[in-house]
């Protein structure tokens, strides 16, 4: 009966790559807690990088820094 | 003042159906706890059918199977 | 497969109060949107009242007025 | 190593109003707490006002009243 | 600089149960999408069952039928 | 009607720290957006260090070797 969400900046992931995301959450809580993983809930949320902040600036703005 | 996050897939819930959820769940606080519908806040997440797992695999895996 | 979550100040709800919370919010899922109930999620937080902010100042602050 | 979440209705905050959410969300965690902003995260989320509700009725609705 | 949280059930899971959790949530950020590992963030959250429903009623419900 | 959302380390932040939190935050979305704060609600949660991770390993962890 888990839930994770999991959010990333908007990037580009696949549908693959989200699909590895889901699988793999899913079978951590499996594996460490024995949960039961047909209840086991993932939801991804992708994130522009202007509403994205890390040390006080946008991601954007960091990136256009390196 | 409570707040509620109500998230489902991104399915084509039209206007009146979030409103529904919006009455509904408001009404409930009232309802159950007494709370005061002026300072309840719903929010409603429309999520990705890629971005949501359950049983270890995307909603949009788990409906092309059907 | 939606998930609820419900916020509250922690106020004594009793258990069954939030059974009632539970019950409701899967069943307006179903109602409005057809969801299937055995896959809903509902999880309730309840939160301190000196953690809780409205206008800017705590809850307790505010009924400390009254 | 603080996470703020904001939540927001789709208004059109600019990407410089954005900024100083982050800015000073950030800061704020500085002054208050001593914080350490470079592992201070804050994500915005931008909600459509079809999807926020407040007393019961969307955004959407009550603006159109006024 | 993703954000994981992970909700389960209070059910007495361990330290070392959420160091495994937390290292392992982060090595599938750094597998599958190539993040760092030093901002990505984990906060697991322990719900009690009265305030977890699943299929319209409490996690403590449901097990008391079993 | 903005919604925030503060987590933060359990680490005996004070009445009046988090008075200050709410009062500052409520104020930065006035500042910045404009923003009734009558209707801007804060909700802060304290998380403990076993249930924190950064870097894949636990804040408690983390302390323990500095």
């Amino acid at each position: 009966m888990p839930f994770v969400n999991i959010k990333i900046t908007k990037d580009g992931a696949t549908a693959n790559q989200k699909k590895e995301l889901i699988k793999g959450a899913t079978q951590l809580l499996v594996d460490v807690l024995g949960k039961n993983p047909a209840t086991t809930v993932v939801v991804i949320d992708e994130v522009e990088t202007d509403n994205w902040g890390i040390g006080g600036e946008t991601v954007t703005d960091r990136r256009s820094k390196n």
